[in-house]
């Protein structure tokens, strides 16, 4: 199915940043049946795992059996986290569609996630695009790069974050051999005037290409601001059910929108996601025996859809 | 103080639309506490009470006695629901500096809520306005006649509600001799975009007299809604501490809009409220006292303040 022109994509990436911060280690078979119940519900953009080192992230040790999964699923496009070029390289072996690397616009961040700075963190880049280009040579296979500027609208540890500074790696990434880019706000500080802003000047930058948003609802303005990056142009949004996620720094605190709310905001707004709300709603009470005792969120579980979505949108 | 030309009023509502819907009466003692502290976290403008006859709502019997208490707050802006001449007669006696009218855009919840059609409801409108101009002419004091235009965004009975009938009414309000109208969510069915749409429209035709925004955040699109009537020029917003409200039809949704998570969405935005975040989460606190079991709802109070906002705008 072509999307309709005005079509918005929902990526699920409860699996990777979602489950990366929970204690448990969540069985192979429920990750499946997550994917399962995902594509069920509509779902095909799917951020799947990280390949970080498995015995400092146990959680992601079935990385590739997860992505292997996911492919076989129809219409599927699966994402990859990698942190560097070793992740890259697991990442280009595992027929996962796409890899996002993650470049934190907050120096202090960037050091200690990913112990580097932000420009050694763009020559990792560089390094992690040659690699793509050589595997595209010997495959015909050309795995399409993704680039997320982390922190982009501040940083728990630094505090703010220059918009000059996410504007300048929004340019290099690109030049570094990103094919497409994204701004997350990781930590649940952005608001919705700052995230039209940004993104559209990020937009004048790089275009189309700007295409991911990834917000997190630490303080209630989530769902505010992917509308704030929908009217700002963004068509693709990260998103995880239940909200899965969660922030160390804020405990209780909601973690990525909550993938059923986003798709509530954009059905209410008549905008075609391939969601089914239904079927998002009934996967979310799947998680909830999954994960007993974490706890989920969102609103739309709570609340039920309106009579008015019911009538004519859902179903 | 006269607010700066782009501060926004945050109005609390709690005292009424939060209370009118709970079992338990709250004694009075605890209303003029929660009044007290709301007004030392820089609330000046309060929905107080409903003058609706006691015996069918036992939790506003008190009614006379927290306006005068809120009166003798400085600076405090005190409003007071009526739903018909009788509830006017009452709200003119009681010192309030303004009374609310609702009328619902939906005929089958102003037939439900009201026991009249929309048109009946403006025939008392007209009486309740001429009682206030008798009252002007006999005290010299004319009290301030603001009219909510409820389920103005969709109704649990009806369903849809017909955005021609809205501007209807807020034409014939304000033709009926209201100063000033307001929207309202009544049951958390709006989505931003239709909240920037219906409120353009809305103040196409009323101009600043279209003050008031009044959003449920019952299906999680509450503060989106609040920055969209914000982007449509809306500058006083109604919000209940805690979210405090509900809607008898999806129990366990929150209510109103979270007067900390309004607070804290324009403080994000450098938008002056003149409210303080922290007094406001204390005050959050107390209630949480005063009403134990009762669910508590809003993001901030869960997450904390973000460090940027907290090292420049709260103090």
């Amino acid at each position: 199915m072509i999307p309709a022109p005005d079509a918005v994509v929902v990526r699920e990436v409860g699996l990777r940043d979602g489950l990366q911060i929970l204690a448990r280690t969540v069985p192979t078979a429920h990750k499946l049946a997550w994917l399962r119940g995902a594509h069920a519900a509509g779902l095909r953009h799917f951020e799947e795992a990280s390949f970080v080192p498995p015995r400092l992230m146990p959680q992601m040790a079935d990385a590739a059996e997860v992505v292997a999964a996911a492919r076989a699923l129809p219409g599927a496009v699966v994402s990859v986290l990698v942190p560097n070029l070793r992740g890259a390289e697991r990442a280009l072996a595992s027929g996962a569609h796409a890899m996002l690397m993650p470049v934190s616009a907050s120096a202090a961040h960037s050091l200690a996630n990913l112990k580097r700075t932000p420009d050694e963190a763009l020559a990792e880049l560089a390094a992690v695009a040659a690699a793509r280009d050589r595997h595209a040579a010997e495959t015909g296979r050309r795995m399409r790069l993704e680039v997320g500027i982390s922190t982009a609208f501040g940083c728990t540890i630094q505090g703010r974050v220059d918009e000059a500074e996410v504007l300048r790696l929004v340019q290099a990434a690109l030049d570094a051999g990103a094919d497409e880019l994204g701004l997350a706000d990781t930590v649940g500080y952005a608001d919705p005037e700052q995230v039209q802003r940004l993104f559209t000047r990020a937009r004048a930058v790089a275009g189309e290409r700007l295409a991911f948003g990834h917000f997190h609802d630490t303080r209630g303005l989530g769902v505010a601001n992917v509308w704030a990056a929908w009217k700002a142009g963004v068509r693709g949004f990260d998103a995880s059910l239940a909200g899965l996620g969660g922030c160390p720094h804020a405990p209780g605190a909601s973690g990525n929108v909550a993938t059923e709310d986003v798709a509530y905001l954009f059905a209410s707004m008549g905008v075609p996601t391939g969601l089914d709300l239904t079927e998002l709603l009934r996967l979310r009470g799947d998680l909830a025996h999954w994960l007993p005792g974490e706890p989920l969120h969102g609103a739309i579980a709570r609340a039920g859809l309106p009579k008015t979505l019911a009538a004519e949108a859902v179903a």
